[in-house]
């Protein structure tokens, strides 16, 4: 599916680093012709963005209606807290991997309600501008990550942001985005990284007898360690959290392997079940979903406040597609989540005051 | 490329077993004319596995040269030493994924010259003889696994078997063998159910923001828990051992997340490191290796020979390819290894008496 959305971005988007991010975020806008700005703190990598076509040179004459902060984590929150102070109209997103510790340093700075953190879901084992794509974040979640002192036209932006690439936007909480990432993204880097650094005990011909079971298991340990000191670094607490839940399963697996079927038995099934939970993008996805349809009216705000109801009733997005006809005063908005839920979801969406239907 | 071998068949190969790797075994096998017989404990398995192509039925008449035992795990060992005991002529090779337990069940018993064990490192998350294929073989590695005892044919007839349904021949002990898989199949296996285990944990929109690292770490905790369980049980030994320094591993980890960034990048760099060491077939290979030529004299026993000689060298097989003009007496195999390490593998090979050069 792709993703439409029913509101341009009112101006020029800046964005502040031009790396595979920064860079594909500018690509990905210009398909739809909104007036993208460039800015690196390393010229040669703004010039190569402009040069790729992500976008036109910073000038001091701009006035950007939204700042999306895509440097490396580390300088993060200082450029969110440069650009709010700098461009006193403008909204502002970032894009790092972590949410509480940029939203921590923003919070208290004047400013601070036209601030909405950002994280996609998406990257690659290559970085630089020249790795950038106006395709990375083609149906990938983009986390849009409020506090409650977020203007909703900031919280809406972001949104719209997350639909121009073509991501589907998941509003959460910075807390709640930490968490999930720790589950999802960061402790699978851990135990990737784990199974992979016990092959460095190979003797002989033992790899020869590797298969895509394990290629599949270890593929991300090959990624950058430095990208990935910083990352466990800055969600130390969560991660350790959830490692040392994966450390009691282990425990159970070593005391009852080859003694206790039953033990080892009910950690293959919690396993096996939890594979259940994914959500599938894989296959032949159209008959294994419920498409639940919401109309969305033409006004700032509309659409955040669908995703933020949308969330808050603990159904999973699997994709979404907007469908708006210019002219027309409400659009369409078409959300696909596991077959079965649908009817949940109307249910709730309804009864936050929505017209929506299966 | 496509494996070719130097020996036909030399009569009826038994069939012991119909299910997906009998039947694939059957299926690939006729592809190449050799006289496939199929038997099953379940006559409908058998029936089915004639009927997709896959041999013909056994009959009391039939005096196999080679019995292939694919039975479950659990009666692999038994039916192994009773085809032993029922054709004292056969040579006879099993599939199971552990090999010291049914090699230490064959010890002993009359017959244990004739048998040579295997394991192909080929599966499907489908079982059964419907979800057979003839391809399921091709490139992948089949470990061939003679004991002291075992005579040079019943090796041969192995190496073989390997060849011609399209797998790579990988000849070690038994003991080293499940050292192996405990490191690159069964711990891997342990590691992302552990991972997918965590999932369950998830609360709201978590999920929502699983990429690809997630679903390729978790994907084979979708694997059959009965099988596993019988895996992990017979191989308990190796497979504890391993996780043990997991363990180690994890626990350095945790100890070191946002405290000591020293070891944690040791550790990651570790994994990194590891990835490096398995053999890669992916991608554009071809100027990814070293391709040894190697001269091989057609009578039997050179082929294993030549696979023995290569494992004790200590040289991993990326690849193998037979090239044998009929009538010609001597046959030209092309080993692929590792970029760089060729030059060694063709020291090694020369100083046992081969014929081999870049």
């Amino acid at each position: 599916m792709t993703a439409l959305s029913p509101h341009a971005l009112d101006g020029p988007v800046l964005v502040v680093g031009c790396g595979l991010i920064g860079t594909s975020v500018g690509l990905a806008l210009r398909q739809h012709d909104v007036d993208v700005v460039l800015h690196d703190a390393l010229p040669g990598h703004a010039e190569l963005a402009v040069s790729l076509g992500a976008g036109r040179p910073l000038t001091d004459d701009v006035v950007p209606y939204l700042v999306v902060v895509a440097v490396p984590p580390s300088a993060s929150a200082s450029v969110v807290v440069e650009s709010l102070d700098r461009w006193p109209e403008a909204l502002v997103t970032d894009v790092t991997s972590v949410k509480s510790g940029v939203q921590s340093s923003v919070d208290g700075t004047p400013g601070v309600d036209r601030f909405a953190g950002g994280h996609p879901m998406a990257g690659s084992e290559r970085s630089g501008p020249m790795a950038a794509s106006a395709q990375l974040f083609e149906g990938r979640p983009w986390a849009v990550t409020p506090s409650a002192a977020t203007r909703p036209a900031a919280l809406d932006a972001v949104v719209d942001l997350a639909l121009h690439v073509g991501g589907v936007p998941i509003v959460m909480d910075p807390t709640a985005h930490d968490r999930a990432v720790a589950l999802v993204s960061h402790v699978p880097q851990v135990m990737s990284t784990l199974t992979a650094a016990r092959l460095n005990d190979a003797a002989g011909n033992d790899l020869a007898l590797s298969g895509p079971g394990l290629r599949d298991t270890t593929r991300i340990a090959a990624s950058d360690g430095a990208m990935w000191l910083d990352i466990l670094g800055t969600n130390a607490r969560d991660v350790k959290a959830v490692l040392e839940l994966v450390r009691d399963d282990l425990d159970r697996v070593i005391g009852a392997i080859g003694h206790d079927d039953e033990v080892l038995a009910g950690v293959l099934e919690s396993g096996r079940r939890g594979t259940t939970l994914i959500p599938g993008k894989h296959g032949s996805s159209a008959a294994r979903f419920d498409l639940v349809h919401v109309q969305v009216a033409d006004r700032p705000g509309e659409l955040s406040r669908l995703m933020t109801d949308t969330g808050e009733s603990g159904v999973n997005i699997e994709d979404l597609r907007l469908d708006h006809d210019l002219g027309r005063p409400v659009g369409l908005a078409e959300i696909a989540v596991a077959l079965g839920v649908g009817q949940s979801l109307v249910q709730a969406l309804t009864s936050r005051g929505w017209t929506a239907y299966l």
